[in-house]
């Protein structure tokens, strides 16, 4: 264990920072902060905060980042699924809306910062290699899911409650009666608009003659569109008099300083959800800031990503900010939009911190409803069903782990729904080597090479058995190698040899070596010699630790091939001449 | 998944049932209820149990096993480890010796059978691996210590509290001035005469001349002695006025029908403690099984077990029973003895019931602190600190899981010890196979075989980077495996080929198969081809369905030998002339 290096990230790139790399900047940061505004609101909306609190939250952790984050791209914030699992962290503690909410939402991004800070200085990054790419990705289908039957009932103009998904929309339906009309059509409208700019608008301007880069601004500043559109329809028609809820009065102000709740009871009741929020952000941090840097050639450390998120979370917490992390959209649009380094990062905030404290007047008659239609839209293109057929033919654990973290998280909630998955996958895998593969192996004609007898023309020998165990013997599957080599064994009475080719044996423990042994003493018994082969490096250093080796009744080839040219020259001259 | 077959294994044995193989029975029978009414009585108070329950418990079970179990010899009752694991579970439920103490014993023994059953009948066996042996092997050895510290007691005639093994020491000690002396002397007679009587009395017994069968017979029989002597003097010199405990009333009768109690909320808190007993009971009572059938090459069908343990469990509920399981010293007398057929446990749970029916009167003077003395000196030979030795030289990992077995049992009881074990060790086994051993492998002159470069003395080529991967390729490892690929490539700026050698490789999940195509993509950007070798059957399945094989840059060739003879047939020329 390793700690990390005292050097910060941001003196790799600093000393080349030039006039060029500013440029490339500053017009990123313009067009990402056009994008997170909306998006800011939105998130602090699902997660259940006052709009403000979006904006703050997308201030300092983008600084920080700037200092502790390896990648040159990656731009911090609310994002959709850490609001809607911050929802259900602070659901059962306080009403959204209310100071008090407030306050958690504070202390919950403390915690996840000190957990994320902890976990990069002890270098427990591979912790997230536990969530499956399966578990990852059916937990990021169900909470699209859910936040988007959350969001359509703003759109529809109701009250609905159910953490529960299908309830949520088996509620849903029963309040349709009471949809209010003006909403839903703002709503509807903002949706229609939003989808047909969204997958049509860009290859259309394009077909138009318009330049690509000028036609992707066009289609990421629909949004914004969107959103002046609808705030100057309700301030024009006094939509908001006719029950078009409103955001209302946003205090112009910069982040204000805060501190978490120093309750110790609160906090233990909130670990398991921190930590899930960590591991979940870090995963999808860690993702978007990867495939951003393969592009580039560039490398993401995670064990630094911890350490940075870990900071921007403390940031958050310290100026009235809730759970953050990179997200991928809005990374992808830095990426694209020309930005070079962190520092595109720190004009976003700029940028953002200008908009909280000047341009909050301007957002009174924004809908709620059309922040919504933002986020459905948003986290509809997360909606992924493919990898359950592809999983289904490819390998069927994945399916099980995907489809129970899906139906976990729709039916009883988020953390849930991880815990499921990411204890039914290991619970697969566990199983599975439990049970391992045993192969007769045979001579390939021609070559020094043994495959399994049921899938190649291979010769073998009645006298001598090569087995391959294809797993490491460990306590799980130790008992059930014994059983099964017993039975390979029972009924072959020429035998004189088993030869067990350990080319797939990667480790030994004590179990397994008290297994062998049983195996050992049970064919000697029977008047069977047994023989190693191909025992790789590090299993043969345990083993030579052992009695077990002294006392084996055969020998320890180097390779399947010469056991079997010493243990039966008869087959072996046959073979030979093939 | 198939369901057990419905011959009972009586069936197997009843049709060849003679006079000779009855002589044999009986013998043995006599023998193992002389040595079961102390063991019962001595585990219903380890219990916290009336002393006839432990008769009860040694009745209806052995009947049962005769029909549902595998072994022929396997002796079933109160057992010392699942006795300790009993008062832990009730302890917080009630009182030792009151009546609703024995109602939840009764209870557990019923949840405790049907979770077996349950498990037997859906063939779940396998669970019981993921107890390893060192985990196993440092829970015996912690409850053994728990035991005989909880009995110690007893021996010294005085109260004291304490699950914490450290702190009953600490208490054993702060009372040491309250020792009854009378007591203390019974005691200390008794646990020196059992135990010189255990170590020395059948050598010199067959070094006298004696038969070694009569020998071994005597030296069974020391406890009966020591509980007929201990009894007699009680009685004849009134010490039970002088303030050692005695057993007293024992109720004459066969045991009660009994239910267990219908408290959805009490099962609910017993499940876990319930699950335990009859996990540690099943892998005690299997090992115990198999050891002595692979003496006379008979078989355990672990599935079928389950279910006989559970019927067993089930039939001591309604007798008033507590949790049984096949116990280690019983059995091995029990074969010792000549037990040919489970009939032999039909006639000793007779021999019990007339105990149980007939001389409960002559147990009245019987002293606690004699049985305390039995229970001593069996469970001291459970102890085993060789494992903590022998696996800190072998395997580290089953040292820590063993170590954290033994320490958490002795610090925060059993059910803890038990699981931190478990958890620590697939923990452990994963975190291993998450960081997998790579080698870079070359060809060995004279072989076809390849071997680590850093091992062997073999031939490389300077244009082909031949990876050996130990380990299946899923999602715990495979991002780490991206990275040390990436970082293997890196700096060879000969290379042209990569070839992953896959005789390692037992399973691939769609996380690896994500990170292959990661590698691919990431080499061939680098102009590098990757090729695979010697996959296996089971994964080649797989990758057939996947666009991998057919996206690849590379091949798949049967062997390494074959890739290295195609992709560079500079250093293969060269390599054969060796």
């Amino acid at each position: 264990m390793r700690f990390p290096p005292p050097r910060l990230p941001i003196f790799d790139w600093i000393p080349t920072y030039d006039q060029k790399t500013f440029t490339s900047d500053l017009l990123a940061a313009l067009i990402v902060t056009l994008m997170l505004i909306p998006q800011s609101l939105a998130y602090a909306m699902l997660a259940g905060l006052p709009p403000e609190v979006g904006l703050y939250a997308s201030i300092a952790p983008l600084v920080l980042y700037m200092f502790f984050g390896t990648s040159r791209v990656l731009a911090v914030g609310p994002v959709a699924v850490i609001s809607l699992m911050t929802a259900a962290a602070i659901g059962e503690h306080a009403s959204a809306g209310t100071h008090a909410y407030w306050q958690i939402a504070i202390t919950l991004a403390f915690l996840s910062g000190l957990i994320l800070l902890a976990l990069g200085l002890l270098r427990l990054g591979f912790l997230a290699n536990f969530l499956s790419h399966s578990v990852v990705s059916g937990f990021i289908t169900a909470s699209a899911l859910l936040i988007a039957a959350n969001q359509f009932k703003t759109v529809m103009g109701i009250r609905v409650d159910g953490d529960n998904f299908f309830v949520l929309l088996k509620n849903l339906l029963a309040q349709a009666p009471h949809t209010h009309a003006l909403t839903f059509l703002v709503g509807i409208g903002t949706l229609g608009f939003l989808f047909l700019t969204r997958h049509y608008l860009k290859p259309n301007l394009i077909r138009l003659g318009i330049p690509p880069t000028i036609a992707d601004i066009v289609g990421k500043a629909c949004p914004v569109i969107a959103i002046g559109l609808t705030t100057g329809l309700t301030w024009g028609l006094s939509w908001d008099q006719a029950g078009v809820k409103v955001v209302g009065f946003v205090p112009q102000s910069l982040p204000p300083v805060t501190a978490p709740l120093w309750d110790i009871s609160l906090w233990s009741t909130l670990f398991v959800p921190a930590l899930l929020i960590s591991i979940v952000g870090f995963v999808e941090s860690v993702s978007v800031g990867q495939t951003l840097a393969a592009r580039k050639r560039q490398r993401i450390e995670p064990n630094q990503e911890l350490v940075a998120l870990g900071a921007c979370n403390l940031s958050a917490a310290f100026t009235g900010g809730f759970p953050v992390t990179g997200g991928f959209a809005r990374s992808v649009v830095n990426a694209d939009s020309g930005a070079r380094t962190p520092a595109a990062g720190l004009m976003t905030a700029l940028g953002i911190a200008l908009t909280s404290l000047l341009l909050t007047p301007v957002l009174f008659y924004l809908p709620h409803v059309t922040l919504a239609a933002t986020i459905i839209i948003a986290v509809l293109s997360l909606v992924d069903f493919k990898i359950f057929t592809h999983t289904w033919h490819f390998a069927r654990s994945d399916f099980y782990a995907a489809a129970a973290t899906l139906l976990g998280t729709l039916g009883f909630g988020v953390e849930a729904g991880l815990i499921v998955g990411v204890l039914l996958s290991i619970g697969l895998h566990l199983y599975k080597t439990s049970e391992p593969h045993i192969a007769e192996v045979g001579l390939v004609p021609g070559t020094e090479h043994f495959r399994n007898v049921t899938r190649h023309h291979v010769m073998t020998s009645p006298i001598v058995l090569c087995l391959r165990i294809d797993e490491s013997l460990y306590f799980a599957n130790a008992r059930n190698i014994e059983d099964r080599l017993n039975a390979e064994v029972a009924g072959r009475s020429e035998l004189q040899h088993v030869v067990l080719q350990c080319s797939a044996v990667n480790d030994i423990d004590a179990s397994a070596l008290e297994s062998l042994e049983n195996i050992e003493k049970r064919l000697r018994d029977a008047g069977i010699k047994l023989h190693l082969s191909e025992v790789k490096g590090p299993v043969m250093d345990r083993l030579t630790k052992t009695q077990f080796l002294k006392n084996l009744s055969g020998q320890v080839y180097l390779t399947n091939y010469r056991a079997l040219q010493q243990l039966d020259p008869g087959t072996f001259a046959r073979a030979a001449m093939l």
